[in-house]
């Protein structure tokens, strides 16, 4: 489908206008929920899950036959300011595992069934250094988004947005520094792990790109701040909720990407859960702030979605749980 | 295979026979995953799953195909004294809804790809109320354990034991009481949801089983205060270990179960991982006490192995991602 906006300020129209979910399946499915041969409540979030689930799809009785991953990557002119342990030329070869078959988000696809696309944009032209200026062009920006929001498959009914993009972790932490406040170094962490020196630069770049770039309007921050990967995954979340597609959240790169929606269009990610909390430093404040409670914690820091495409397990368990079991009257237990 | 013991004595001596994980699928295991197209580290917990899993299958590039839950049934004479909020005839109920695949446990197994068998034992003669006699004999007791032991699969390549028995976080509590200390209070909580009043019946008859049995020999603690169900699953760990197939513990009752067979022989969970952390309120003391540090924490209270069952998929990423990437050298990736 093609993007219904051509503008930054259309794109945010398109976001305000999106419809929440759908009242009578969230009813139905709470309803359901209690009649489950199960305790009240003994199968926790798994049952805030299923009925959110539910409710973005307009089916009381859902299923998640048809999970789409989707990695975007992109290059960035920081990456001049010596902010990474991996030169920018990895991004093109990761693309190429990608498409290969050997990466990590690839084999975490695979083992939960969902379909997985790679995207590269523009690699070869890398963003400008936003130190110097803006990340990208007005234009440059909505192509981005386009190009993510043009990615989701209507058909999917779960989706995973994931990154692929050396010096991103720093486009993020400028993101989260812009739109939530404090300090460069409250929001930049070692990324793929970068050593003392690489973390201090790190955040000087950070804090030059905030003193360049003033501005608190969330769209011209992901325009100044963010990198073409980020803007995709920005474009994709919103075309998902346009489809009633709920999103799992990756780690920081994703986070700050969405944090922007979040910021121009408050509940614009109330069709997204957090997938699991990354080792990367700030991400639980992040997460914070967005008030999201993540479903996995188990030290990732990879991006790619891999995080959240192991959190599809977790919501392909819930949804299976919620539609598959039995009620109390069906299965003829007493029921306390 | 027929179970190697035929008394609770000759049962310790073949979990104290039994070998660690290979050490040479250990090594080449941790010298693949340095190669892995990923920074050092990225993908956290899961590179040591994927380590400590290739270990135990002595396998450096392992595969998981045939994944086995197990449920084990049974009924407790401490139901006298008011300890749950559910009658004891939702035992077999719940076994019938087990068979008819309509428990929350049967959805998760089939999303997970597991075999699911189901072991009522002897529902028609709950256990002895154990405040006022031993639950099981030696006899009853070792054959609890046999049934354990004979239900595993030997070509399963996990294993996830879980549990029904109306009553049964009563004699989990009284057995990590026995053999962790404290106060009969520390260590009970509300189950499936007993008021305050049934709270209080239920702590007082923890604390009465503790002063009637006063042992501090584990398997003796298995036999006095736990239950057919409770033996069943250490007999099936204790046979995965023999079989080298890892094993994912589920909640409360699971833990405390697996907990008098590391307090019986130093090392005997080393080939178990901690699957979840239960709301039931001690498990995580319970956990700590183990050295296991859970993968999930999504408020489960359920048993019947669902968090454990749920937590295969995250088993299953990591083996896929370890088994399944490609190398630096192999993807022509720079590497840092």
């Amino acid at each position: 489908m093609q993007a219904p906006f051509s503008t930054l300020s259309a794109f945010r129209d398109v976001l305000a206008a999106a419809a929440g979910p759908d009242a009578d399946a969230l009813k139905g499915a709470q309803d359901r929920n209690g009649q489950l041969t199960k305790p009240p409540g003994a199968l926790g979030r798994l049952e805030d899950l299923a009925i959110w689930y539910a409710g973005w799809r307009g089916n009381p009785r859902p299923a998640i036959n048809a999970p789409q991953v989707i990695i975007f990557a992109g290059n960035h002119g920081v990456c001049a300011q010596g902010v990474s342990a991996f030169p920018s030329e990895v991004t093109a070869q990761m693309v190429a595992n990608f498409e290969h078959g050997g990466a990590a988000i690839n084999q975490l696809a695979q083992a939960f069934g969902a379909k997985l696309d790679v995207h590269a944009l523009s690699l070869e032209t890398p963003t400008a250094d936003f130190t110097k200026a803006p990340a990208m062009t007005a234009e440059d920006c909505v192509a981005a988004l386009q190009t993510g929001w043009n990615a989701v498959d209507p058909s999917a009914d779960l989706l995973v947005t994931g990154e692929m993009g050396i010096g991103n972790t720093t486009s993020a932490a400028a993101i989260a520094t812009a739109l939530l406040g404090g300090e460069a170094g409250d929001w930049t962490g070692r990324g793929t792990g970068v050593d003392d020196a690489g973390l201090s630069r790190k955040t000087d770049a950070v804090a030059k790109g905030i003193a360049l770039h003033a501005t608190d309007d969330p769209l011209e921050v992901l325009r100044c701040l963010g990198g073409r990967e980020l803007a995709a995954m920005a474009g994709a979340i919103a075309a998902a909720r346009h489809h009633r597609i709920p999103v799992i959240l990756d780690g920081f790169i994703c986070s700050a990407a969405a944090l922007t929606l979040a910021k121009a269009v408050e509940g614009a990610l109330d069709h997204t859960v957090a997938g699991h909390l990354s080792a990367e430093g700030a991400h639980q404040r992040l997460l914070d702030a967005m008030g999201k409670t993540p479903l996995l914690d188990l030290g990732l820091r990879l991006g790619e979605g891999s995080g959240a495409a192991l959190a599809i397990g977790v919501l392909k368990g819930a949804v299976a749980c919620h539609s598959g079991m039995a009620t109390f009257a069906e299965a003829g237990v007493s029921d306390g």
